[in-house]
């Protein structure tokens, strides 16, 4: 195998003319705002060291992303009870389908859907104040990444929270079967928050690490979540990580990752990587057109996918 | 880690005295009399030894699990347009469920879905006769476990046509959207026939040794797929593996695995190991349930899921 | 056939024994206080006399069957625009499903079902407050009946909305397709004032006078719709009126007629009578179980069946 | 109103001009040979005189209106036992769709569905030979209509056979869940060939009589079906006979009938008429274009619909 740094290197040079760069979201302006050419890549290797090439440095809108730094938060204030209001089987529709919901009687398939993800919010929230949940959340995902630079973009959050229909609906549905406990509004304030975190590649990659070493952070050498639970959530990352394109993204890629509408992928190679993309530009999926094909020839060229033997 | 040997030994004394077995599927006769307290486990390890216990030797219904070879074969005769006839994500629905081949217009979502299988089956078929494909396929399962033994139950085969009628419903279903290209009955002919495989728990592990390694057999050194191939065998295995419950799968045991309705169970753990369990009794979800309860504890034991870091 | 007034209190008499009286609605508290032995009837017939038995004169909660005069007024101001934003269709679903939304991109196949009827109130909001829209449906109603005491139960009102998830996110849900114009809250707001609508049988078929001779009412001879929309209001009522047992009313009855939860039904026998029926507990598809025996036996004995030859 | 034949000729005359004729099904070749000028009217009014038009002596293949008369001969044969297996309620889905099958188990939501009608084909064939059934069924239609000249199209039932896929699925999907009794090919077989029954407009208005006035044939008395049941089938056919264009068809047109591919329609003006109209184009519900515009102006100019009061 290549120096890392030199294959990190190689992508972004090939990332940078690639044709056909996906459709920027453009559902709020802040989104759509955001300049296509983008593209930004960070590695930490399992020494800590981290190689990037590109935008590695301008933070993003990391989306749903950050819905893996919520699921990590709540499963350690609910424990397994928060597997009684949400499941962990793909959905097989789009992220914020509410089929599903009627069918299944206000229990989100997996906890990487919007309606999941809102049900995570309203955990998190308990009798607190969204601002509080938001102030944890944040000091997390800067402590998981050793930076104080991370920040919420709340002119993104007021934009969701300004159209956000769709989550709205969502969240009065699960609220109809007993599956919110708290004011809608108020946990829509947290879930629309988290959404907006904005990162940089290098940030999130940080951030990612406790993922990819036993639930344990290699750098600072401390235990985030217990080994199992490190599992469980790479797990969930890949069968549910790229909603309707979790299957597709398996198979190309072959590693856990979870993608945000933003452009953003958090991706973890067990053992061996934490490691984050960025390009706006999406798939039909809506997970991030170069994002995904730069995944895809650094597994071809590291040998990283999980299904290697 | 203790002795493999040992581990596996363990696992099937303990299985021995469980309790909750699961109901034994008895949709048709052969199957239903199956003794539920039959339990088998087979390890083939990076060595190429094998480590097995319980009824490791007795063959069953291997049922669904015979889909990854079939898979297997029409990818080696037709190359990634089988891609075009079906897809490669999770359904989020029952395994032989028809809803999702009217909003989809006759492609089924994934090769491991019975409709799946059968578009395979149908590629398989081409213009030849179902018996031909049959002993194709029998000749290639038995070079792969290098065993002449493994053969076709036509009793469990004449079951499964007699009473198949929503496997029927299916291939007519797809034939009308044209994504089935010969006589219904003749694609049937090869798929009950592709199901009703009976092999022992050591016969499948040895069969499915070139998942384990690029996919070439440890053994004897000869290349079934590419490496590209096995890794993306292994990912729908992960992915829609064990149906509907194929994310709870991956979220307890972590390793990319077929299960039938026999009760068996094909995983593998790459570069680690090709593993065979039998239990005929299935959870809610339709695969074995102390199948997967031993898969759990052997990888909890061995750390071989593919999300430890 | 006997004498109407005869007809009408024989049928209360029997109802008065009936041992199964279905399930009162218990979602909000202000329903399910209501008696279970209520039962009301009341015929005005083509000379605009009223044949009442039991408790005609008892106000009830008319809840969705104030959905026809909220329809009459839109078409009033919207007229054929409406059915831009609303379809015709009966919808194989139940009244409150959000299923058929997503497939069908926001918009409600009826205006008859919860989405509808959200839409109609919509239309009637416009730029004006929620409490002018109130007091014109109110004032319509009043005329169309010639009764002044009729009213608003501002205490249903207040618990639908406390309770109304479900509706919360059928309106945010159209709202995300933009088939929802204004304010959420205060489209919710007009729709459950409507549904606290408060009226006896006798009002109630006094109000429906207009649908039963071409649009005018017979008695002050004011023509309300023209015969045109009459008939089409009639058409609705007959294939959409029930729900997901319209089909089935029609099969037993056999004219176009809408329930409520709260066990009301108004309907209408063309050229002859305009009926209302109360009786609060209700069948499997949420209609009134007393109020559809009712009007079977009161069409059985006066042959009013519009499938009658 | 002016005199019927003059009515019946203006409309004919209308149709021959229409601009838009819908669109000829094509998906056998003799439905797709017809040539889509073709228009017919037939009436037969209370007095049993016919009046007619256009091509209303061209026999045309009735496909789903046959629905009509095998669903009356199977409710003379099981009664109301029918019903346990067919439902009665419109389906809100296409004619042909599978998906309510599966939620509900494999009962048809009514008689006019595709499903439903091959369940009363089942019911039909009993433990008989379906040529018996057949030769039943033609005998009775000749009855009814008092023309011994209608006749099967053995062409149109071999076509309908041979590329059936999607009927085929639907009776293997629902002997699945034990809602065929009998083989599924002879089952078919009644069913095709129901299909494929030929008659002219004139031929199929005089065989509805017994529908528009209390079951009984007013031209010889002879009493076909109780008063009970004639208003039942009346409102069958108004809330499911034309497909998931029904509420559409009683909002426009305002009669109980039901349409076919054919581009045939037989309605019901229940003491006044029976009426038949045929041309071959449909509209996108799968219902003739231009015989539902006639009805419709028929309607307007005779004040015939259910809902004029």
């Amino acid at each position: 195998m290549p120096n890392l740094s030199t294959i990190v290197a190689e992508i972004a040079a090939e990332m940078a003319d690639a044709p056909d760069r996906g459709a920027v979201a453009d559902y709020i302006a802040p989104l759509g705002a955001v300049d296509p050419r983008k593209f930004g890549i960070a590695v930490i290797d399992a020494d800590g060291a981290c190689h990037s090439a590109g935008d590695a440095e301008e933070a993003f809108s990391v989306q749903s992303v950050a819905k893996v730094f919520g699921l990590t938060l709540a499963l350690g204030a609910g424990g397994d009870s928060v597997w009684k209001r949400v499941g962990r089987e793909p959905s097989g529709t789009a992220f914020n389908s509410i089929v599903q919901l009627e069918t299944e009687r206000g229990i989100p398939r997996n906890p990487f859907l919007n309606a999941g993800a809102i049900v995570i919010s309203d955990i998190l929230l308990g009798n607190r104040q969204p601002a509080e949940v938001i102030a944890e959340l944040l000091r997390f995902v800067r402590a998981l990444a050793g930076e104080d630079g991370i920040f919420i973009d709340n002119q993104v959050a007021a934009a969701e929270q300004a159209t956000g229909y769709r989550n709205k609906a969502l969240a009065n549905y699960m609220r109809a079967f007993g599956n919110l406990h708290h004011d809608v509004d108020r946990v829509l304030g947290v879930y629309f928050h988290q959404c907006a975190l904005a990162m940089s590649c290098r940030q999130l990659a940080l951030a990612g690490r406790y993922l990819m070493r036993s639930g344990r952070n290699p750098t600072t050498g401390h235990s985030v979540v217990s080994p199992q639970r490190a599992r469980r959530i790479n797990a969930l990352m890949l069968t549910c990580g790229h909603y309707d394109g979790s299957g597709e993204f398996a198979f190309r890629v072959g590693l856990p990752a979870k993608s945000g509408v933003g452009g953003g992928i958090l991706a973890v190679a067990p053992g061996r990587a934490s490691i984050a993309v960025w390009s706006p530009g999406l798939n039909d999926r809506g997970n991030s057109q170069l994002g995904t094909l730069a995944l895809e020839r650094l597994v071809q060229r590291t040998g990283w996918s999980v299904f290697e033997g």
